[in-house]
């Protein structure tokens, strides 16, 4: 649960610029600040299964962003290339071509 | 116009997968394979006014993906700090300190 937790609050950084007002604000109070489905359902005066449904259909939203358009894949990707070229920068201070290819590889990613 | 072109096969690239088929069958033969609206309408059987209508829609879409997600924006500025990564690795070879901050750069463009 914790894993996914992590995940939708990735993806919800990525893509929240393409959900409804709406949609951010329960997802935000649920996934980012631990709401209950029934404290989210008490604040906004509906009922606890009009959260969970709006929520589910939301994670399916942004995975289906994900399949489509790979931003966090691509983010994480990055940070492990970035990773890489700074320790090559370290280990090996005079092997440029070695931090060529890591350079190479994040060109390749956009 | 040209500098539109560019523009536009640019935010196709990063958008496409947002578009249903006929808006990207429009985009592609338009704006990348260079066909007249006439040719697009008669290929399609439908109006030369039609084809106008949807292309100027998708472009409208496309530029509104690229406020909510600027996906092409950092890309450019991707391009431009790894640009600058490489020209300080032949110049300053042993300038760790500024090889760091532009990769700080890269990474805070996630």
């Amino acid at each position: 649960m914790l894993e996914k937790t992590t995940r939708m609050n990735y993806l919800y950084d990525f893509y929240q610029s393409l959900l409804t007002p709406k949609q951010r604000s329960y997802m935000a109070l649920y996934y980012r600040d631990d709401y209950s489905l029934g404290e989210i359902a008490e604040n906004y005066g509906v009922s606890r299964q009009a959260v969970y449904d709006n929520l589910k259909r939301t994670e399916i939203l942004l995975e289906e962003y994900e399949q489509k358009l790979s931003l966090f894949r691509k983010f994480e990707e990055r940070r492990k290339l970035i990773a890489l070229i700074r320790q090559s920068m370290n280990e090996h201070p005079d092997d440029n071509d070695k931090l060529n290819r890591y350079l190479d590889e994040l060109e390749e990613l956009d």
